[in-house]
């Protein structure tokens, strides 16, 4: 295989899906052929032009895929390997690399000189092929399969969202918006313990919610919605609020929703600002707003293998390669979407 | 003294100092006569009406008075001692109350059915006499003066800061806006032993900073201010900023002056909303944004005591009551300025 295909983004809306030369790996990288691809909303974001970012690019950073080559300096066991990949290819991701003053200090994911694989200059998986740091890949258990493992990043995401908004055993989460990372963060906030309220707009999504870990949920047009989630908290206000709809309504209903000393944990990185922030209210209810990323994928591992979730209805549509450009399209309203990329 | 003097707030820019009639105190409360009261942000917006509450209103919640009358559960050789009062009315503060959902939980200070003195349905300290809950009360060692008193209530807001956004000693903690909340905050810092870099516009602020406890300053009008706190920071970004400007400028600087996975710590309840907040940058630098208002009197008092800050030359002016609105128009300008209202 001297060239594979790949889907290039050369312009917000315009996706080529054209050949490109086998990529040339490092001593410390690997080359893996991508099996799927999974479409999340920051690269939909990308897409639109919302997220800016360095173009042309191969997005896609969800993804399962086999070793097919490794550098010089990689064990060649590795060969053959079904795997996925933590996305920050950082100082770490590279040995040989001086560290930056983030990752001197551990901050491995904020890394200065990180690329991130279909986010920042580097290309990702939205392809047939892929290389990527040794030191990033995870090898997949035998009981993920291929169209599973493709949720371990998102997972992660979901699991970060606690480990920096941490709760107690009974306490209330509200999930604010439960669409793709939504519907994950139920599930884990469950598995850890919490009474979860999941609050949608739509009815379809409330169902599903229900299924993945929520006790409660309401309407997101109920006009009652503050009322009722005082109720549900005893009169208190929510202890942690997963703000994932990225509204500016969404994050100020969020600040009304949780109780004072409360967390507001914010998931969105599409690239839209947000207005009318009642900071007043944020000092005077000393709430906590906690932004989170990408997350530990060795946890996400354990959790997908644990079968505490079932990922599988997750998947609404696969689509092949070439037809990348309308399953971004059709992305928006449906769960997850993967791309066959071979 | 049947009658006593107080300034009433009857709308935006409107106060009318007048008699009332003495105030009948409750078997748990006592009465005040009020030595000094200071001014503070949230008085300056309550008076402007940028900051709405229930009108009319006596405002004032830092001061130092004497007990002149307590009521009949309360012990009565508190009378004539030197006090100042916690401003939170809470079901803490009146034992016989059935205890609200917050207070229940042990966020006293977030009670649901609080007044707060001279802000919240509770007349405040620009009077000569103001009743408050015996619970409340806090009595002045012998080595804080008068004066020195009124400024226990703000160094407690300050102390609350690094309550809720905590550091470790040698961090970096940009304080940005050292006016007469920021120059407290940026003393505390100091004495918590962080390493202080205050920014402001104006060259008498940051003069004034650098005696507070300020290790580095820089003009907030530089336009390599973000490049010089990356300097001050090795590269990395501050630990902590703590925003107290209050201005939708100041916050977005923040955003970008602290470090990822670091703390921007609000304390501005100036009633004003802020616009363009990047809530991408704060998801994806896992920045934490905490609100804080009061703080723990105790812990004020011993640092006040301790001689560790110097607060007399934080007064500017000092006016009698009759004077008051003449001392809040000219406030926004100033450091501290006193009430004599007796």
């Amino acid at each position: 295989m001297k060239f594979y295909k790949a889907a290039n983004l050369t312009e917000p809306k315009k996706i080529i899906v054209e050949k490109f030369k086998k990529p040339k790996i490092k001593s410390d990288e690997v080359l893996i052929k991508v099996y799927y691809a999974g479409i999340c909303g920051t690269d939909i974001s990308i897409y639109n032009g919302d997220y800016k970012v360095s173009l042309p690019l191969i997005l896609g950073h969800e993804f399962t895929g086999k070793v097919i080559e490794v550098g010089k300096d990689v064990e060649s066991e590795l060969i053959g390997k079904r795997v996925t990949a933590e996305i920050n290819n950082t100082c770490l991701s590279y040995p040989k690399k001086t560290k930056c003053p983030a990752c001197k200090k551990g901050f491995y994911t904020h890394c200065f000189e990180r690329t991130v694989l279909g986010i920042i200059n580097a290309d990702g998986t939205f392809a047939q092929l892929v290389k990527v740091p040794a030191k990033n890949i995870f090898i997949l258990p035998a009981d993920i399969s291929n169209k599973e493992g493709v949720f371990i990043e998102p997972i992660a995401a979901a699991i970060q969202t606690f480990e920096l908004s941490k709760f107690k055993i009974g306490d209330k989460v509200v999930v604010l918006g439960v669409g793709r990372l939504g519907t994950l963060i139920c599930s884990i906030a469950n598995s850890l313990g919490a009474d979860v309220i999941a609050i949608s707009r739509s009815k379809e999504k409330l169902k599903r919610a229900k299924i993945y870990g929520a006790s409660e949920v309401i309407d997101g047009n109920d006009t009652k919605l503050i009322s009722k989630v005082k109720e549900l908290t005893g009169g208190f206000g929510a202890d942690v609020v997963v703000e994932s709809t990225g509204s500016e309504k969404g994050f100020n209903l969020s600040v009304n929703l949780v109780r004072p000393r409360g967390t507001v944990a914010l998931k969105s990185t599409h690239g839209i600002s947000i207005n009318n922030v009642d900071q007043t209210k944020i000092a005077v209810d000393e709430i906590k707003i906690q932004g989170s990323r990408c997350g530990p994928f060795s946890k996400a591992i354990d959790f997908l293998s644990s079968k505490k979730i079932d990922v599988k209805p997750l998947i609404s549509e696969i689509f092949p390669l070439e037809q990348i450009e309308e399953a971004l399209k059709i992305a928006p309203t449906k769960t997850k979407i993967l791309i066959r990329c071979n």
